[in-house]
C-alpha cells in the first residue's frame, strides 16, 4: 500500500515537473504502469498537470477505462497510454504532450528529428512521425479510441518517441524518471537541431554507438539522473514529496 | 442582473488570461456581446488588460460609443469590436491584439498563416490580411472610426481571424472562451509554422476536413475547453472569479 | 525644486521599466535633460538600472562631467548622452542599451532595421549603423570620450536611433516617456522584421506617410502613451512613484 | 582561513548566478583554483548549481580526486576542471555547461562561433570545437577520466573556450568573475551570430585589435565588471554573500 502511495506521489511530481519545464500546459499527461498489476496504470483525471494532486490519480485498465467507479471527467486521449502499455511490456511510463518546439518536425517533412545533443540521446536514433490521417482520414486529430491508440503504438514500434503530425508526441520509458527526462530534453534537442540547420553545413548527429553507450549507462536512480529529478521537483515546488531511493528499494527500476 | 455580473466577471478573467498568456500587453482588448441586448457589448475602459477590474467594464452600442455617460478615457480602437458585431450576428466575442509572433505574417507576403496544429484549428483555413492603407492611405494604422472598422470586418468576412498589416490581429468567436482560446493558440500556431518553414520541405497544414471535425466538436463548456480556461485563470491569479457552468446555465453558449 | 524631484523620480521609473522590459540588464542607461538648465542632464551613477534609486541620480554638464563634487563611480559611456544633447536641442531624453535582438542588425550588413510595426514607427524610417572602427580604429567599442560621442551623434544626425556595430544602440526622444517607449519597441520591431525575412517574399515596411501620421499624433501624456507607461511602471514595481500629469503641468512635453 | 571562506562564498555565488542566467540547469559546474595551493581547486559536490550551499564545496587535487575523505556523490566530469588547471597555469577558474544556444555551433560545421558583440570579446577570436569521438570513438559523450580531460584541454590550447560537440562547452578564465561573465555572454554572442547569419550578407565580427583592446582593459574588480557581478548576485538572491573588494585585497586578481 505504501509502495503504491509512493508511485502515485511520484506521478504527481512528474505532472508538476512537466508543467514547470514547459512540456505540458493545459493539456498533456503522464502515466505510470501499476508496479504489481502490469495490466493497470495510473493517470490523473482530466486536469491541467500543474494542478494535479494525489487525490486526482485514477487507476485504469488496458482498455483505457477506470477500474473503479469514477464520476469525474477523464482525459479523452487515455488510449494513447493503454495502447502503448499493451504493445510494449518493457515500458513502465508514458507521456503525451504538445511541447511547442517539437511540432515543426511533425509538420515539415524534410528534416527528421534525431538526437544531436547528449541529453537527447534517449529519444533514440529513430523518431517516427505518425499521421492520424493516414489510416483514419479526417479526424479532430485526437486519439480517442483503442484503434487509434494501437495504430500510434504500431508506428512507435520499438522506438521511444513518436511525433504526432500537427498535434504533439508520445514518449515511452522504462521508468517514470526516464520518460520525464526524455520529454524535457526532447524539445531542447529539437531546438538545437532547428538552429543547427539554420547555421548550415553538415549536421553531426549522435552516432548509434554513442546512443547505445548512453543507454547502457542509464539508471533512473543514478546520481546524475536523480540530480535532475530532485532539482526539477524543487523548481516545481514539490521537493517535499520526493521519495529518496536510499530510503527503501521499492522504486528501483523493474 | 446576476447574469450580467457573471458576464462582466468572465470578461475580467479574459483580460487577465490574455495578459498572462502574452497575447496582449499594454495594448489590446477583448469584448463580449451583451447576452440580452445584441446591439450592445462590454469592453473595458482604456487600461492595460492585466489591470482591468470589474468596475472598468463599460457598455457600448453598435456605434462604438458608451451607452451611458462616461467620463473615463476609452480605447481608441473600439470600432473594431462594434463593426464586427454589426457584420456578424453569429459572433459573441472579439479580441484585438498585437501578439508579436503573428506580426511577421502580416508583414511578409509569401506565407499565408494557416492552421498547422490541432489547437490552432479554430483560426480557420483562411486568415486574410487586412492592409488599412489599401483603402485609407497613410494613417497611424489604428482603427479609429466605423468606416475603418467596417472595412476590416468586410475583409474578415466569415473567417474567424484577420491579420492587420504592421499592427496585429482581430479575432471573433461564438463565445468568450472560444475567442480567448483562439487568440492564445494563434501565435503558437504562427511559431510552429515559421519554424516548420525553416526546416524546409513540404508543410502539412491541417486538412479542411480536420478543421471541420474539430469545429463540430467544439463547445465552450466541454471538459477539455473548461480545463484550459480554469488553468489559465488560475495562472492569471483569478481562479476565485470563475463561474462554473454547472452552477447554472446562464453562460451556456447561445 | 519639487519639479526637479519629479523629473528625477521619473528617471528612476524609466530605469526600472527598461530593466523589467529587458532593454537593459547590468549595462545600459537612460538620461533626461534638465528642464530648466538645457546644458545639464540627469543620469544615474554607475549601477545596474534595476537597482537605481532616487539618491543615485547625478547631474551632469555638456562635457559629460558631474556638475557637483562626486566620489561615486560613474558610467564610462556618459559621453553618449552629453554629445547627443549637445548636437540636438530638440532632444530631451537619451537611452543607450545592448538589447539583444537589435544586435544582429548592426552585425549583418544586408538588412537595414526599419519600422515594420506601428509601435515601431517612432524609431523613424532611417536607422543608421555607427561603426566606431570607421573613425577610431581598434577600440574596446565603448564610447569613452566626447570625440567618440560626437561622432556617434553625427551619424545619428536627425534620426531617433543609431545602432552601434557589435555593441548596441542609442536612442533619442522629445521626452523621457517617448524614448523609453521607443527603446522598448525597438527590439520587438527588430524581431518582427527578422522573422518576416525568414518567411520570405516582399516585406511591407511602414510607409513614410504612416510614420509621419503616427509622429504627428504622438504626445507623451496622451491616454494611449500614459497607459503603457503606467502599466510598465506597475510591472516594474514602481507604480507608487508615478506622477500623474493631471496632478500638475510640470511634466508637459516642452 | 577567512580568505578561503571568501573564495568558497564567491564560488557559491557563481553557482547561483550561472543558474539564474540560464547557463547551467540541473547540470553544469564551476570551479576555482585554490589561491594558495595551485594544485588544488574547489568545486561543488554533485548537485544542481542553483542548490549549492557553502557546505557543498569540496577541495580537489590535480587528479580530479577530493583531497579529503568524501562520502558524498561527486560530479562525473570533474576531470574537465583538473585537466584545464593542469595545462593552464594562467587559469584560475573553469566553467563547464550545456547552455542551449551554443549547442548548434558544435553540431553544425559551417559557422565557427566567434565574437560579434563587445561583451562576447572575452571568448577570444578562436573557439575550437572538440569532438570526443575523434580520439575516443563511441562514448556517452561525458568527460569521465583524465585522458579525455587532457584531450579537451589540448584542443582548447591557449583559447578561453572550447565547444564540445553535441554536449556543451568548457570555458577558462583568469578569475572567477571573468569566467562567469564569459559564460553568461557566450550564449548571447551565439544568438546574435545565429540571427545575424539569418539576416544574411557579410558578418562584421569583432576585429582582433578590438578583442585585444578589451582584453587589456579587463579587470575583475573594475567598476564595470563588478556592476554586473553585483547585479547578477542580487537577481540570484545572494547579494548578502558578496565580498566587496574594497573591504580588503584578498580577492585581487592574481
Amino acid at each position: 500500500m505504501s509502495k503504491i502511495d509512493d508511485v502515485m506521489k511520484d506521478l504527481v511530481i512528474a505532472n508538476r515537473i512537466l508543467a514547470r519545464e514547459d512540456v505540458v500546459d493545459a493539456y498533456g499527461h503522464v502515466s505510470i504502469r501499476h508496479p504489481d498489476k502490469p495490466n493497470h496504470f495510473f493517470l490523473a483525471r482530466s486536469l491541467a498537470p500543474e494542478l494535479v494532486e494525489f487525490e486526482d490519480i485514477v487507476e485504469f485498465g488496458m482498455d483505457g477505462q477506470p477500474v473503479r467507479d469514477e464520476k469525474r471527467a477523464l482525459y479523452l486521449e487515455r488510449c494513447i497510454h493503454a495502447a502503448i502499455y499493451e504493445a510494449r511490456p518493457d515500458i513502465h511510463s508514458v507521456v503525451h504532450a504538445h511541447a511547442e518546439d517539437i511540432l515543426p518536425f511533425g509538420i515539415a517533412q524534410a528534416t527528421p528529428l534525431r538526437p544531436v545533443i547528449h541529453s537527447g540521446s534517449f529519444i533514440g536514433a529513430n523518431v517516427p512521425v505518425w499521421d492520424i490521417a493516414d489510416k483514419f482520414g479526417d479526424t479532430n486529430l485526437l486519439v480517442t479510441n483503442m484503434d487509434q491508440g494501437r495504430d500510434l503504438a504500431k508506428c512507435m514500434a520499438n522506438n521511444n518517441v513518436a511525433l504526432m503530425r500537427g498535434h504533439g508526441f508520445a514518449s515511452a520509458g522504462r521508468s517514470l524518471i526516464e520518460v520525464v527526462r526524455m520529454s524535457v530534453y526532447l524539445p531542447r534537442n529539437a531546438r538545437a537541431l532547428l538552429h543547427a540547420k539554420q547555421l548550415g553545413g553538415e549536421i553531426k548527429y549522435l552516432r548509434q554507438g554513442e546512443i547505445d553507450a548512453r543507454n547502457r549507462g542509464y539508471s533512473p536512480y543514478s546520481t546524475e539522473t536523480w540530480r535532475a529529478w530532485e532539482f526539477w521537483a524543487t523548481k516545481a515546488g514539490c521537493a517535499h514529496m520526493l521519495t529518496k531511493p536510499d530510503h527503501g528499494h521499492e522504486h528501483k527500476k523493474s
